[in-house]
């Protein structure tokens, strides 16, 4: 796309044309500016077929909320629309309606209340509340979905790979294989969700994470087409990164040639007072090839040199890797926590597609209109009673049991607050049978979740920098039970409803049978 | 993020840190200049787990070229990579590097020669061959991965979900769950692909391609919460868009509500002169639901309306959709053929995803490298003889048969003309024990599949406009053989070295094995 195209394909009009055909329905039955809340949320964790997750790390409102301040409609975007024409010829859109766009499409008029960025948060609880005017909450849907659904996806799935390489450095790959442009929203999501770093350099840079990499087999193949060799391509990386050497050794041969040519090099590099960061693995058997190759290096001396592992890696292959490793350590009498913990990862196909699940089913759903001074609750009944929506204006909680783990997310009517309530009953939002008693003694902390954004469409809230929200999530996750963290069949996190909030449901459904 | 930081993020540091430490180390062997080719293939077809593609169709190259034309390196860029440093806080690049990356980095170096959009493609077979530079060349791996790639991921799936609803209407719904920005990609490889239409309205517009959509369930749901009716809703729809009259019918109960409802608004429209559209199906059991639906809407004199149906659909789905849709007719006397033809198929999630195999494996390997006058091949030995590159520098074929379909794609070094050989014989790139003898007389032709796009940076080649790319899918599909493009486990196309190819191929890993 020509850069002078972008401006067009990126503001007003990324949408969905039926939010637009929708906005001039309500704009001609004089109900566009009627008051309506929509709640977004996803009804399931992403699973990736062979493992599950039982939670998800929140990402996108940052990026979401610049471009809702950014977009403005101008008349390129009015003259597109004003020429779309309907099967007969006749233009779809009226100007009555046109010029009421032009003076109320941008959000200023949202209240946008949201969990924010970094945060443990889990599915039926709303990620971002949107209230405001009908024509305009509808026509935000598709790209308040587009911003959040990718970024909380590969977010999470960053949480679950740095988990399952027992928190070591991971770095982000994926630049290559994401959604085009797409690809730099995947690695904000990975920085906030796991990633320590990541190798695209722009975004890197806007984000403030040095950029990281070592070099491609190209390198190698260079000098061997030229009549050189392995060892004079690994001499000549340490004569200009002495303080940054990092090997990729599996060109020719990785035991045969690239570990030994690694280890000549790093030999010169600490006679001339540089110590080597190590080697990296791209192919084979990663865990029997780092066992192998970390034995060669401590042999030379090398026991703190890093062994960088990429190809295709993922949580469960991560898994594997460790899990091997272990094993192979033992048999050839080596150190197996020192040799796990000299590890890092690079992870880029099936991070930055979060592969297995590669879209994130958030939705947006109206629960609520205003008509004339009272909120009515709206509802879509599914023949799933997962899938029915629970109604209403809500707020959201967190309660924390006596050993400070986070034990149920919460959602309330928005008048209720949990903290000032005796021991109540919290409900199950699809199972009938299920209720559970709130024991307030037995409860450390009741956390609100919901910060505001928007009111009215003032910005009232700074996205704070990426590194508060890792810190977060840090915070989140080591609250957060360990079976729920499970990479494999993790326990299900509970989320309820408060019983006021449980009856508006019931009574609402039950008014819709009828 | 802010539009101001998209020009960082998106120029020419949408790259990997590697690049560009390889081309400093490129730079300070003397290397930098020195004439290379790469080449970029993908090495297997996507497999989505319980289906596989037997073909891809290519996309991308025009908005990899737009980027290429565009991208500067201004003192933004230059500031921040002096800005890098090493672990003992050394600058990571120098400034004679950085002097001659402001003169050099743009891509006006670059030949550049592609397989055009729209077109079938195998894999082994260079999409892209880029000869140039070796440190210009190097940078720009990244970004020719990350916009071919993902394109011609989508244009395959959107190819394949085409096929299995009997090239029936097919539009695409996927930007709510696209990778941010990068969704405006994947409806542009969708178009290119085998989608018609898309609901996306920004790049439908700039792709002139009308935006299409329905309503959302809110519509309806805006009207029950006000005290309205589903009918109510329908009718409102039906007085704004009299000659756009779809409607979205499951969000009550299809059957007992929706497709009646619907029936009493289409009549209506058809008094005032009005022909309606169809309805919507985006839940339940499609198939039973859509027999049911046309039942009805026959009974009412409607026999020749539109059936939408979405809801988590792709090849698998509408392959089972329409199996089963051919029975439950016959089971109800109804004429299964028009209940086809009746279809329309809407593709969020599963196209813009390709869920099954979210990326596509290009790959950017060197193979060749100039010194004086004379290429020298260049190889990259692996433990499996599928993922050994085709060294130097190639020309590609596709024959056809007799019958007028593609029987192999063939490589050939770059001084071969198939075209003025007589019977010859070919090779399988990684099996010895396979040749195929190729007998002239059997041949009805034979086509040079490469165009050059750019010479010496110099652009060659105007990209063709979608629906020229679109003309070249299906007269490309239409002399594939059936076999070939089966949904389920598809025949190998044939990919084919010339004599002379494999045999510098052979003696190479002769060579380097030595």
């Amino acid at each position: 796309m020509k850069s002078s195209e972008q401006r067009i394909a990126e503001g007003f009009l990324f949408t969905d044309q039926y939010q637009l055909t929708m906005a001039q329905l309500y704009y001609r039955m004089g109900l566009h500016e009627k008051q309506v809340q929509f709640d977004h949320f996803f009804r399931k964790y992403p699973d990736y077929g062979l493992h599950q997750a039982g939670y998800c790390i929140s990402a996108g409102l940052g990026w979401l909320l610049d471009w809702m301040q950014e977009v403005t409609i101008s008349d390129v975007e009015l003259d597109y629309l004003r020429s779309q024409t309907d099967r007969t010829n006749q233009p779809i859109f009226g100007e009555d309606f046109l010029e009421w766009l032009r003076d109320h499409a941008t959000f200023d008029s949202l209240t946008l209340r949201a969990i924010p960025e970094g945060r443990v948060v889990h599915a039926q609880v709303p990620l971002t509340i949107v209230k405001g005017p009908l024509a305009v909450a509808q026509i935000l849907e598709t790209s308040l979905l587009n911003h959040i659904n990718y970024q909380t996806l590969v977010a999470t799935k960053a949480a679950r790979i740095q988990q399952s390489g027992h928190g070591q450095l991971l770095l982000e790959f994926g630049l290559r294989r994401g959604q085009e442009k797409g690809a730099n929203a995947g690695t904000r999501a990975a920085l906030i969700g796991g990633a320590d770093f990541s190798s695209n350099v722009g975004i890197s840079h806007l984000l403030g994470y040095p950029p990281k990499g070592t070099h491609a087999h190209s390198m190698v193949q260079v000098f061997l087409a030229l009549g050189m060799s392995e060892q004079d391509a690994f001499q000549a990386y340490a004569d200009v990164y002495p303080d940054d050497c990092l090997l990729l050794v599996d060109t020719v041969d990785t035991l045969a040639s690239g570990v030994p040519h690694a280890i000549k090099v790093f030999e010169k590099l600490r006679k001339r007072g540089h110590e080597p960061v190590g080697i990296r693995l791209d192919s084979g058997d990663l865990a029997y090839l780092s066992v192998q190759a970390a034995k060669l290096m401590n042999e030379a001396g090398f026991r703190d040199t890093t062994i960088v592992l990429s190809s295709d890696l993922d949580e469960l292959a991560i898994l594997q890797i460790t899990a091997q490793i272990i094993q192979e350590a033992r048999q050839y009498n080596m150190d197996a926590d020192h040799m796990l913990k000299r590890l890092s990862y690079g992870v880029g196909t099936k991070l930055i597609t979060s592969t297995g699940e590669a879209a994130l089913g958030g939705v947006y759903k109206l629960v609520a209109v205003q008509d004339g001074d009272k909120w009515l609750p709206a509802i879509k009944i599914s023949e799933n009673p997962v899938k029915t929506p629970n109604p209403g204006n809500k707020n959201i909680w967190r309660l924390y049991d006596r050993r400070g783990l986070a034990t149920v997310d919460l959602m309330s009517l928005e008048d209720e607050d949990p903290r000032t309530m005796d021991n109540f009953t919290i409900f199950h939002p699809a199972d009938h049978s299920k209720s559970r008693q709130i024991v307030q003694a037995n409860i450390s902390e009741i956390e609100p979740l919901l910060i505001t954004a928007l009111d009215e469409g003032r910005p009232v809230y700074e996205s704070p920098s990426i590194e508060v929200m890792r810190d977060q999530r840090r915070r989140d996750l080591a609250r957060l039970d360990p079976g729920v963290k499970r990479i494999i069949n993790p326990h299900r996190y509970h989320v309820s409803l408060t019983q006021p909030l449980w009856e508006l449901k019931q009574n609402l459904i039950k008014s819709v049978h009828q």
